[in-house]
């Protein structure tokens, strides 16, 4: 139970309950379709929740920096995937933990595969991250040469090829399930097609993907070994968007205190900045720019998003609500406001700890 | 001088030369225009950078929590204002603060007032904010029947009314020196207004005014007694194009990791998220947003901006830059670039510290 008393602060809260189930809806997903679960930890960044995953069996994880992979090997993870294309000047930490546990590295280019030639000293599992249509990072799916060339360059060495990997972000801008699985069928086809090319020479070649939004709502992994969807260990309204959740499925609320209170313009002020929910947004139908819903709290967590309630305008420790009239009259300075993260890996990389609704505290690497 | 060889990692760099010549501006400005210069410290929030003020006379600071407070506080500043509508629930921290120093917070409303007249156990001295336009926080400068009501209630209290305080944040979307001082001009008007209403009762009334365009560019503070001013330590992009500021003047660069080139898109990868940057955007004439400029590095700092090149896209730990033909010739995969940021104030919070070009680090209380 919650002692709203207590919280004189912003509070990053963590509904533990929506969290275990969260871990285990994608468990079951990962399950059913018969592929690894190798949950990318950027969302949460904390050692704890980390030890939660293993109850639903996983053991592989995914970060996105050597410090990060440092991180949780520091905390009993043995075999972590760095899902970044791999920053070369950090050779001499990735050496030592790649001595230390399984550590695997993304190598999309000739230029990387040679400086890791020449420098790595433990044995170095890598994937070729493909672009399948994100155009973020990764070697175009279709361009063999270059992979061919890749793979050249990674002989004799202690880079040990593992398979393919590609992250299909352009599906957070999806809005529609179809939109999400045309994408992802997109992907699916462009790895697949690498792994026909490839399995002769590379009989174990394994295909891995990692976006919320496909890992979510999809029904068809043709193919792929391993997932590693991130967000939805905590969910969010950006997520909820996009179709991976409803909005009960979200498990963290910032508790906020509301300082002023402004019927003239149905608005509170409440001290939440960019400092401590972060600056991402939503666009509504006006094309006005908004930075979460609201709730109210309660000792046992939080209600229903406040029915035309929303967070308006963010500086770096004011946030500014819009609350309809009927909130407004019952709002007053001293109170206590709840904000339903648009980014929930956003939120927590502002807050740095969270507190369960259990009252514990929970610390991150932030 | 600067050893890049052992940047390994995303590094906020700070040349403290060009930070000295910004308190140095500040602090003649305030001289000549005699006012009193009582900076903001939520850009910086380091109690290392927070002594180099004491060079310019500094005495009296501005912060934007009670947390903020309490750390510069344990740093040797003993008059600090809470420039944000105070937060009652935080009482016991502000009562236990304002017995050791001289405390001095908003009171935006009569309930306000009323709570703290009941719980408030030491002096405390407070500004009422007025809204002279910008329409975030506090009272309606014309509103003097309410200002009247939250100076009665303060009455037979601890707290103490020191004046009038107003944040002209709208300065910051303003693009040309006519519209900073048109914002300038209407601040001073309503603020001296107030004086003359309040000065027969209240002859010690002062006028304090905080954004970083008017204080950095204006050459009239009729009536002013103090400016708080923040972002003018390190400026920024964003001050920069509001005028604020030259390009030369940013103090701060985050120096980054080149992890991929694509020279088909024009753009390279590099370690520099969101995460590191923070997510505040510019819009180019196209309207579309972008994340920084790009410098190179070099032992003792930087270069101007590469004409051409800035940051077009970021997500949590990936920068996307774009950079013309000429400049992508010659990056390469372990390359380091910099990028100047947008805003500060948000840099600053998502990298937590930050290295002198003579190679101290310093730290800040994130």
């Amino acid at each position: 139970m919650l002692n709203l008393a207590k919280i004189t602060s912003p509070t990053l809260l963590l509904n533990e309950q929506k969290c275990w189930a969260n871990l285990k809806k994608l468990a079951q997903q990962a399950a059913k379709h018969n592929v690894q679960l190798a949950p990318h930890f950027k969302t949460h960044q904390s050692a704890q929740v980390s030890q939660w995953y293993r109850d639903y069996g996983v053991k592989a994880i995914t970060v996105t920096s050597v410090k990060m992979a440092r991180y949780f090997a520091e905390h009993g993870w043995d075999d972590i995937t760095i899902a970044m294309p791999i920053n070369i000047r950090e050779i001499k930490a990735i050496n030592t933990l790649a001595s230390q546990i399984r550590l695997t590295v993304f190598v999309n280019s000739v230029e990387t595969a040679r400086l890791l030639h020449e420098q790595v000293t433990a044995p170095l599992p890598f994937y070729v991250e493909v672009d399948t249509g994100y155009h973020r990072s990764g070697v175009a799916s279709d361009d063999t040469e270059e992979i061919r060339a890749i793979l050249a360059a990674a002989q004799g060495s202690q880079l040990q090829f593992t398979g393919f990997y590609s992250h299909a972000g352009h599906t957070y801008g999806a809005t529609t399930y179809q939109e999400v699985k045309r994408i992802h069928q997109e992907t699916l086809q462009q790895l697949n097609q690498l792994k026909e090319i490839f399995q002769s020479e590379y009989p174990n070649v394994q295909l891995s993907l990692g976006d919320t939004p496909s890992c979510s709502l999809m029904d068809d992994f043709s193919g792929i070994d391993i997932i590693r969807p991130g967000n939805f260990v905590y969910y969010d309204l950006t997520q909820h968007f996009v179709g991976s959740n409803s909005v009960e499925e979200i498990a963290i609320c910032l508790a906020v205190p509301v300082v002023s209170v402004h019927p003239e313009r149905k608005e509170v002020v409440t001290h939440s900045g960019w400092a401590h929910l972060g600056k991402d947004s939503l666009t509504n139908e006006a094309g006005k720019s908004w930075y979460g819903y609201v709730v109210n709290l309660t000792e046992s967590g939080w209600s229903e998003p406040l029915e035309g309630a929303y967070v308006a305008k963010l500086s770096q420790e004011h946030g500014t609500l819009h609350l309809p009239d009927n909130y407004l009259e019952k709002v007053k300075v001293g109170d206590l406001l709840g904000i339903l993260p648009v980014h929930a890996c956003a939120t927590v990389v502002m807050m740095g700890k969270l507190t369960t609704l259990s009252e514990e505290v929970l610390s991150t690497m932030i």
